[in-house]
């Protein structure tokens, strides 16, 4: 990774989003409540920029992304006030339709490949992209419980989009999943179809994010950003069989064990402390990490 | 696909089934009570002539499976009066023991790979492939609270078969399959180890249909037949990775996005009132659809 | 398999375990009380044998883990009196960092490999180790309604390890994996994140092994060794896709339909009594059995 200034988030000079680091918490606020905090182009952008940002910058541990309390939604989904078209790219359509990128897919794997804690903090009703990309790419889940929730894709002739299909059932079964994406249904985080998304579930929108910022602040003083890092790794790339599992982990093992967070860890655990872990991404990240290999989904010729 | 007539379920004269289409909503009623409903080579044959069907007749948007509420049994599992003898098929036997094909998995695979939606309504009890082939395949589960419900293979020699452990831990995860599926135990509806199997428990037999039927209504009159079979194909070939199932969302984001279902899904949102999708498999499919490679598990030599 | 003399389990001679054969189960017993139950390489060695002999001895159908219930923990982790550097070996150093096998993950492929039932009974608190191998790899797990039970390895600067990565999320879900190995966080085995893992919660620590014994007494008494080792194979070795599996469920269902203990299943079931079956592994495992390759972890020079 190449030098780089370190982002001033406040600075950024987002449209769509609000963003502020505090401590080692970025939180990242959607602003666009007039259009009930839909998704525009101008949001994937900044997502995907900030996302990126937050995975480079050493100072960042936690990503909360959130809305206004007040808001109307937390995210309504797709601004479609222009029919699907606006989501097309003239670009891809001059190469046909296997160049089209789903802009709620770009936004989601930017989140999921992200290398620090992520944090939704869904403090009003959510439909669309507003479930898949902006809540299922995320480590951790808080909603409010009177959220309403939809995955409305099959009732307005499309498919469910960012990676969701991917996403879901590996997050909570299949059954499950079915329940949701195949009938658009309208639930509430109580729903036994859902509940297992969500990490919290909270009594009112305000409580939302409070509980998603303290939980935040705690992981981010109390966890090796170097751990976390190579953990959610091992989940998104596990390997294809327990054996090859094994031979990741027991090499991911001697890397941190033989670290200065590997020895912080030890040493506050005997002296009965908290840990106060040195290691960054930026500086003490081994070369052997990232392990596994992508398709270049940014180029239009890739294919399956 | 080639032009057919279409059928007339009523007169299927089938032996082990009763089949009507009522609006877009295909019934198959399993039809022998006086054998407590078990699966015979009848049933199989008509089962999957009958999935069959319903996959390429564009009329049809849901498929329910179910019994008569006064039959002794939803479905008792394999007819094993001649002992599993009855199974082996003479062609298969000269060929060699992997040349044989399991009959509850050939119906399996029959409902997995119907385009349609698809109910099981589980209106009695049920064992062996009652609760593998003749469950684990459908989108959708509802069923009766008082059903005794068991998995029997390791208490009869045999394995669990009809592509259950497959299924049945993508659906509910590893841990649940493994206190079903290895112990042989009779649970009920509502216990922790399978409810998250089921989309409904209903109080009495007579309900189960009833309830699965409206569901199966509201759906085939909201939902694309088009966007259906999309969402059950990234469902079932989701591609190996997040990346993977990007490039594959994407582009059927963009079929649809572009299709007549996907203009009519986003107009009736705008005009606040109920879709009505015109588009059908028949006649919209793209070419492209479906993505994936399947082996020719009707082959004799198809090994692995 | 070549012949072996039969062990005599009460005579291992062991340092780290107690163990016994009763009837068709073997119990074994964490022993080292004094030390917290700490995994250390005594134990490793003795588990990985231990187990290696379940899988080969005939007369043993299920094999319990568990701890004395007046142990102050069922297992409290890695034995780290000397940090992370007792887990290295000095002839993998040699070889390079990829050629270091994490311990907890070789016992945890020791207890995953094995043939036979296997069952957890966690009458105790359980950390690290004590609840990635000396959990996870296992069919059932049965826990003490007071258990803390903690992944604390993100905040010890390390990886979770032992295949936890692999084997938590398709025990669980993504989504609960998430949220105990990302946070680190202490849980009982009633809540939401983690109950899902337990086939049964005791509201005793005396009551956790004498639930376990009983299970593993019918368990043992009323299923098929052979059935039980397809079953587990086609858990764990599924095959890639729903065809696949039926290719392998087919030939796994006509080598079991067509033995003695098939035969047997059938018999019991008509004359309505309690099923007596013959087969062993040793005597009449198919030489199709295992169908799948797996990786040798154990050489040195094995990479991804």
């Amino acid at each position: 990774m190449h030098k780089m200034a370190l982002p001033d988030y406040r600075a950024l000079g987002y449209k769509g989003l609000l963003v502020a680091l505090d401590g080692a918490v970025v939180t990242i606020i959607i602003n666009r409540a007039k259009q009930r905090n839909t998704f525009d182009n101008t949001i994937v952008n900044e997502l995907i920029e900030v996302f990126e940002l937050c995975d480079r910058d050493d100072r960042v541990r936690v990503v909360i992304l959130t809305a206004e309390p007040t808001a109307p939604a937390y995210c309504s989904g797709a601004d479609i006030s222009g029919g699907w078209n606006l989501l097309w790219v003239p670009e891809a359509e001059k190469e046909g339709e296997h160049a089209h990128r789903d802009t709620g897919g770009q936004v989601s794997l930017a989140i999921l490949n992200c290398r620090k804690l992520t944090i939704a903090a869904i403090n009003g009703h959510a439909a669309g992209v507003g479930m898949t990309g902006m809540q299922l790419p995320f480590d951790f889940r808080f909603v409010w419980e009177g959220a309403k929730l939809t995955f409305p894709f099959v009732r307005r002739g499309i498919v469910p989009e960012a990676v969701s299909t991917y996403l879901l059932p590996r997050l909570i079964g299949h059954s499950r999943a079915n329940s949701l994406l195949l009938t658009g249904a309208t639930v509430s985080p109580t729903s036994p179809y859902i509940r297992d998304l969500y990490h919290q579930i909270l009594p009112t929108r305000e409580e939302v994010y409070p509980a998603a910022k303290a939980f935040a602040d705690e992981l981010a003083a109390n966890t090796s950003q170097v751990a976390v890092a190579y953990a959610k790794g091992l989940l998104l790339h596990p390997g294809e069989s327990a054996e090859e599992n094994h031979l990741l982990d027991s090499r991911a093992m001697k890397l941190l064990g033989s670290s200065r967070d590997g020895a912080e860890g030890v040493l506050s655990f005997k002296e009965r402390r908290l840990p106060k872990f040195p290691d960054t991404l930026g500086k003490n990240l081994s070369s052997w990490y990232p392990w596994w290999r992508s398709p270049n989904v940014k180029h239009c010729q890739s294919k399956l």
